[in-house]
């Protein structure tokens, strides 16, 4: 049996230990029956337990903290509390983001003995939620066996590392003070080497020739390049070739729109004509982190032209019709490192970068889809972490231009709505944690109808005192899924909150909810909202209700509506 | 292929018709991407639809509609909405509540072509979620192929009603206004009859010979008793037989509990002595809808003797140590019909019924979890529903005597917080719509932590006018989980709210709000809302802030608290 000398730790502190050792400070979740005992040890070992209202809840913030961080873990209790986190751990896989789900489960005696204890369906059977866990996470471990409980643990953190998608541990109640060797601890867990294939060069070199010889070259940058961990890659071939750049719906914010080269959202036939011209007519699109999904690309409108493109996803590297596979991220450190940039040539008639008109608003008009976002993007400063909830808010913010240093959340895939109020959290949680000297600020925008979902969580914003300002865009209802089908539908009807109590509500400090709670319906008064000091240099959570018409959308959204308008009166 | 004739309907009138057929009048859930089409098919059908505020609200007030109603139905969207809901389908499973889990997913075409859309993991996987469903539905479905939809969806109908459990149907996107054949729509959906089986007839000769020579006869009427569809049968039973009769935690409410042979809720060592000596030498237990798991049996210190039992449960009956499979409740009916009520025997010595002392309460004392409940119970009348969320308020609920007809929600086995406040939703729809002639009203009993869970369906409640007053426990945190584990520690803490606000900020009409929310600290203050006009016999939603001590338990709780102070002054 193992003495509690230096060389043992209890599973607990191997855990935690772990999870700092890969840039977790903080850690999301509910108490319940089953991890009470595990919860006793987070503030012990530094770690920061911030309580959310719900589990679903937490799981976004985990998500959002994730992106941010580059890890993040929950803790639940059995069954009640991990099936309702599952949606958001599900979005963590679809959209690549490496949540560490712990599970307080019931001890190993009740579970052996296949005892009917609460939180079962009473019949002796202890497995099936981590069975219905195992189709959302990337790998799975039940710490029961303190002889194997540090190999477990590396083994799935690793994982979630090479993925950046969640893993599932389980920990019994009565294994948390368990004694275990700590003898891994000193080597931290990292993503593998990469393999060196018997294609490497040939493929490194095969990329090289493209690149010396193409004459209307371009770069787009997908939103799976945070989850690869290439970011600095791409920014210094950006710096270094200066060719045209492109981001998808995911992709934007991932690289600096300041630069002259940086052509921000590709939009396709919906975009700027001489952006698809010179899109269509490239020799090479030099494509990274590529999630080819609907939502990502407008419908499949944006995706590039195979024959001319080279992709660099996480697994493999695609060159035209060709798949070399098993090539990890660290193919683009490698290209990036042996390409030889003075025989690279600029394209000799680089597309015009699209000017916005400064439209004039008549300061008594409604305020409109179309320019609202533009008109606060002044707002924004460096640092900030600005995100948009799915719905006509994420459509908006692809016409942002983000200062350099900040970071955007957008709809992608899951678009699981709700998701964006926790994900602030969490988001602006690691953004501060990352920055404890300077103030770091997170910027929301989220339809009434998201709002519902996850309100509650503007409790634990307040609790964690962060710095949030919140622009809630009151549409009276699922904007989106009117465009989609059911304009005038009434089960696209949300109810009517009284939006400006909700500080006060969720507990403010006394006064502060009048202070900092805001409305706009006409220009004027937005403009007014914008410039005020509590928005521009306030603390805390900071609220502006921004009313629009309905049925105000634009881009996609607003050809979908017409279809339908027109199949209507067809 | 097959013509719009009276021998054909759209798949989606097909099944909601048969929803109706079976008792369902509303449906709840959340419009997404994939389920609009199908949400075309609702208002026009007759069914009510009530839009939550997330799918797993909707699922929770489904489950409460269900135990009222008898089946229930929720329409999310795949993946998000259906993953958000999915706690809720496995508490449904784990306590018996019939709940259709309607998914609207991606169009035949795209699941076909492994179309890379959205809420899926980009990998043209489909069929993950309904393996995760699986796990927690007792029948699956997926309505994509015309020519067996009307058999796919009775056969998974009929699984939900024999099981009283959830079930899952999937309904692609253009399915819902596909022909399918209406032939079968004529044949009501039932419970298939009883099986016959070779033991029948020598298995009610022996229950009946035992029951004649009781001497100190019981029964114990448990929760499942209500799936079972036995509870006429049961209140037929205790009427003939006047033995004195007893209810587990869960099947509390069943009976009626001002019948002079109804001792209410058995408590064991924790409860009346002369009850547990009765229960101990008693010479036939009759045991209806057991469900022997910790929380219904206060640890399994409540279980009878199984070798003076009998026990009747969905699937079998036990006599002693041999269990007769395949009876399904009908025994229960044959039971009743048979026996010879003159041949029964009343005990010679029943124990007294448990007289609670009228305890004078000091005004200015702080309201105590030990007198709270009796004291609120003047307030019920019958038809009431009341509901009692996991925590103090549901160890409390057990001291209640209801009035002949009303019924209790309690917290059973599954114990999710959160569930309660949704689930009031439900069960107060379900009970109005059973009685659209006379006033209904739900008086649910929750703690501040549970609120927080699933606090936004409030909205729902004010947006559907029903007459719900709710006393919320404000005693600082979890206290439940301060009982159990980790009573000073500040995981156990949650936010503070200014409930006060609760109505007004969710939408109550204006002035509602104010003159409907009260706060009571002491036995004055309780009383004196306790007698207002607009509690006693107001409409809509009234809230009454009910302080107490945060480290406020009895009864098990409380045993389970002095075990933790022991250990820590140990």
């Amino acid at each position: 049996m193992a003495t509690p000398d230096s060389s043992t730790i209890t599973l607990a502190d191997y855990l935690f230990t772990r999870l700092q050792q890969l840039g977790v400070k903080s850690l999301f979740g509910v108490p319940g029956d089953y991890n009470l005992k595990l919860l006793d040890y987070v503030d012990p070992s530094g770690l920061h337990w911030v309580g959310t209202c719900n589990e679903l809840n937490a799981a976004y913030a985990a998500d959002g903290y994730a992106r941010m961080a580059g890890m993040s873990a929950i803790i639940t209790t059995f069954g009640v509390g991990e099936l309702s986190a599952v949606n958001g751990i599900a979005g963590a896989y679809a959209e690549r983001a490496p949540v560490v789900h712990i599970v307080g489960t019931p001890p190993r005696p009740a579970q052996e003995s296949r005892s009917l204890v609460h939180h079962t369906f009473a019949d002796g059977e202890y497995r099936r939620f981590a069975a219905m866990h195992a189709h959302v996470t990337v790998a799975q471990t039940n710490l029961n066996d303190p002889r194997t409980v540090p190999e477990q643990i590396d083994t799935v953190l690793q994982q979630a590392l090479i993925h950046s998608r969640p893993v599932y541990i389980e920990v019994p109640d009565d294994m948390p003070g368990v004694l275990v060797s700590a003898a891994n601890l000193t080597s931290p867990i990292r993503r593998p080497p990469a393999p060196t294939t018997k294609h490497e060069s040939t493929v490194l070199s095969r990329i090289a020739d493209r690149i010396y010889h193409a004459k209307q070259p371009l770069i787009l940058v997908d939103g799976e390049s945070r989850a690869m961990g290439i970011l600095d890659e791409i920014n210094t071939l950006l710096r270094k070739t200066a060719w045209p750049t492109f981001t998808t719906v995911s992709g934007k914010g991932l690289v600096d729109e300041h630069q002259p080269y940086v052509y921000g959202n590709y939009a396709g036939p919906l975009g700027n004509p001489d952006h698809k011209t010179y899109f269509d007519q490239a020799d090479l699109i030099l494509e990274f982190g590529s999630h080819p999904t609907d939502t990502n690309t407008l419908g499949f409108q944006t995706l590039p032209n195979p024959a001319t493109s080279i992709t660099f996803t996480d697994k493999a590297v695609r060159i035209g019709d060709e798949t070399y596979r098993d090539f990890s991220p660290a193919i683009v450190t490698r290209l990036v490192q042996t390409l030889d940039f003075d025989r690279i040539s600029q394209p000799a008639n680089p597309p015009p970068k699209t000017v916005v008109p400064n439209e004039s608003l008549p300061p008594t008009g409604r305020i409109t889809q179309k320019h609202f976002y533009r008109r606060v993007n002044s707002l924004f400063q460096p640092g900030d972490v600005v995100l948009t909830e799915t719905g006509t808010a994420s459509y908006g913010g692809r016409d942002f231009t983000l200062p350099t240093g900040t970071r955007l959340f957008g709809a992608i895939t899951w678009l699981s709505i709700g998701y964006m109020l926790p994900a602030t959290l969490g988001a602006a949680l690691a953004q501060r944690e990352r920055n404890p000297d300077k103030p770091t600020r997170a910027v929301l925008f989220i339809g009434d109808g998201s709002l519902q979902m996850t309100v509650q969580e503007l409790s634990t914003i307040l609790v964690q005192k962060l710095d949030v300002v919140i622009f809630l865009i009151n549409n009276d209802g699922y904007t989106i899924e009117r465009a989609i089908h059911g304009r005038k539908q009434a089960y696209n009807d949300v109810a009517r909150w009284r939006h400006s109590l909700a500080a006060d509500f969720f507990g403010a400090a006394e006064g502060h909810g009048a202070k900092n709670s805001f409305q706009a319906n006409t220009w004027a008064e937005l403009d007014e909202v914008l410039q005020r000091e509590e928005i521009q240099n306030g603390k805390g959570l900071r609220w502006v209700e921004v009313f629009m018409e309905k049925e105000d959308v634009e881009g996609l959204l607003k050809v979908i509506m017409e279809k339908q308008i027109a199949a209507e009166t067809a």
